[in-house]
């Protein structure tokens, strides 16, 4: 190494410590739910928001098609499938991600001027993200009428109840709550089960106290109490709302993002801000629901690897068992996994210690430079969509990074430091 | 061996076969919260029922006599402790085993006619059991203003509001939301947080249109989703529903209970019905809470390992690693545990599959021939007394169960059925 080389090293892990306490020090808090429109306010117009990096409409694959489609109907931009696919081939809608506005979605991750999102504020850098909700169909790539009648029923009764329960409530504290359901078997990606339960106790009695009419109260409580995804769009958000203060610090090879959109797998390192590095995205291996195989999967899609980018997911899966029978794998896989992802991490959670390794912190902070010099690249648990549109989910499985994500971030970094 | 004893061999098998068939077969449904007095109906005048097998007042430990003193005044048999403590010394008060009256309670397990206790059907059978409220102070022993106000408060405004909702309801059945959180990290003695949870969240609606008045419901619904001990009363009374149609099979040599008076431990099984085994009460190895030590600690005592009796509790410490920080020991000492407990069990349970085993069925039916065969007891998770009347909870920690009574009752077995 040269004078220069181990200059940089140092700068490196200075940068990476800070990258990091940045990370671990989030505080996320359910402050809201908005309408897309009112929180993402740097944009006019007709526009869907989607998950992983930027890809144009004629790119897109099946699932994230059908997905927007459904979103230019709910918003009644056009009447019929075909209507929207003439607005959409025209480009009359404007196309983006939602991690350039702050933002992340599960699967297609669409998300639209009138749909409702969850808001949560990371009170200990002042930011907010969001995330819109997770659904079995329309973020799917389902775009027929049941899909779009479960998201205007979010919009005009759920959305808005909880809305006034957030205001009764004047917030939730999610990482109590975050917290506990990690040692209640969750990994907050796949298996929000816990966290959605204690998220649901924590909001029912605000829920009564927000007046609502009885219908609506009756049926938002029945649904809080009994989604076990609810957690999956509040468990996003927060991530997100961790990661975006540990963005833009130079020097550092930290991941603060994973996001595919079932075209191209892409990632964002702390110390490269606002650039992508994209490969192809992977196949899953996985689990199907009756009636779908192999044959009918997309690839690898969805915001939702924000969650194993702040540690959660698949970092944390030996602790996560049960959901072995929604992706596949043994636990002995399972241990592997999270061991693995102690190799390409900078540091162990102080707030999640894990019973089944001794009480060990779990892994946090993905390490480009690590999972380059290993090999080992993040080991994702996610949902699986069709490969055309208009499906509903059809599976579940484990999905690895590609590697050149890493190799090209790290590449374009050495080059920005003078250094091969 | 005999061929008489061959005989008896082949009896026992069958006998315990369908013995825990029984067992398992059981389908638990909350159905009330309920007076004590409404649901023990062979008893009249003034009486008090307590965990354990049969103790005098003048024989029992400090936290079971300060609880029968304080419910001696929530019902206003006496005004102050020392009112209280004549009329017991009178013999005034009868006192009596929850279990001969078809109940349980956990910790001193004390139960009086006016006090509200769940009530749970077994659907497969016809056959309902109760269990008093969890509490971490009246139940340990605390005869305090604050300890009985408590009480009070569960008796005026949080049981008749759960009662109303559960008219509303026809009954939860619990053995889904048990199963599911098992899969949760639950061992549902000392853990049920995530079936506490699951409870809250099935009840909640019901509780809205129960149409109580606003502070009950609202009162009500904050305790609800709040206790990680709400579920305990409930996996309580939801075990002692299942064990007692195992109860009186001829032949059989199942555990059907498992019962401490912190003074002595008692066992029932299934061929011997009415008879207790019991041995001292044994020392807790467990951990305190503040201002507390070992030096202040009462011996085993609760109605409680009456979850351990159908498989849970110390049985599935390995799949609940998150109550180590509770009772103390780490991952490794509860997987050897779990499957310590597999050498003394019948069968493998149909309904818990256990992940940190590769789904293998959790242990369940407790056979005391194979207890004494292999000298392996119940290992059971319990919380810890103080050794004197008027504390609180002072800890959690494991215990072993007396090998005397699993020897007595085979002995005893062994003579009803001519084999020494």
């Amino acid at each position: 190494m040269t004078t220069s080389e181990l200059g940089l090293k140092g700068k490196v892990e200075a940068a990476n410590h800070e990258a990091l306490q940045r990370l671990v020090a989030a505080e996320p808090v359910l402050v809201d739910v908005a309408p897309a429109g009112e929180v993402v306010t740097d944009l006019t117009g007709r526009w869907i928001l989607h998950a992983g990096p930027p890809i144009r409409w004629s790119d897109m694959c099946g699932a994230q098609r059908g997905s927007v489609i459904g979103l230019v109907m709910f918003e009644e931009w056009a009447g019929t499938p075909e209507e929207a696919v003439r607005l959409l081939d025209t480009g009359e809608v404007a196309l983006e991600p939602n991690h350039h506005h702050h933002g992340v979605g599960p699967m297609a991750g669409t998300t639209s001027p009138s749909l409702p999102v969850w808001v949560v504020e990371n009170r200990a850098f002042g930011n907010r993200a969001y995330c819109r909700p997770t659904d079995a169909s329309q973020q799917f790539g389902d775009f027929s009428e049941p899909a779009l009648a479960g998201i205007r029923h979010w919009r005009d009764v759920r959305a808005p109840a909880m809305r006034a329960a957030l205001r009764q409530l004047g917030g939730l504290a999610l990482k109590p709550l975050l917290v506990r359901a990690l040692a209640m078997g969750d990994e907050l990606h796949n298996r929000p089960n816990a966290f959605s339960s204690l998220v649901a106790n924590a909001v029912a009695p605000a829920l009564v106290e927000a007046d609502l009419p009885r219908p609506d109260l009756l049926a938002t409580l029945g649904w809080l109490g009994g989604d076990e995804f609810l957690g999956l769009g509040l468990s996003m958000a927060s991530a997100k709302a961790a990661a975006e203060p540990a963005e833009g610090i130079a020097y550092s090879t930290m991941v603060t993002a994973l996001a595919r959109n079932g075209v191209e797998f892409g990632i964002r390192i702390s110390g490269l801000p606002g650039r992508w590095f994209t490969a192809p995205a992977p196949a899953i291996e996985g689990l199907y629901l009756p009636g779908y195989s192999a044959a009918d999967a997309g690839l690898d899609m969805g915001d939702s690897a924000i969650t194993e980018t702040v540690g959660w997911g698949g970092f944390v899966l030996a602790g996560a068992p049960g959901i072995l029978a929604l992706v596949g794998g043994t636990p002995a896989q399972a241990q592997q996994i999270s061991r693995d992802m102690g190799e390409i991490t900078l540091a162990r959670s102080p707030d999640y210690r894990m019973p089944i390794f001794g009480f060990e912190g779990s892994p946090v902070g993905i390490d480009i430079r690590r999972v380059v010099s290993t090999g080992i690249v993040p080991t994702i648990d996610t949902a699986i969509a069709h490969r055309d549109p208009g499906h509903p989910k059809i599976g579940g499985g484990l999905v690895r990074a590609p590697l050149a994500c890493f190799t090209d971030a790290l590449v374009e970094f050495g080059r920005k430091h003078g250094v091969s």
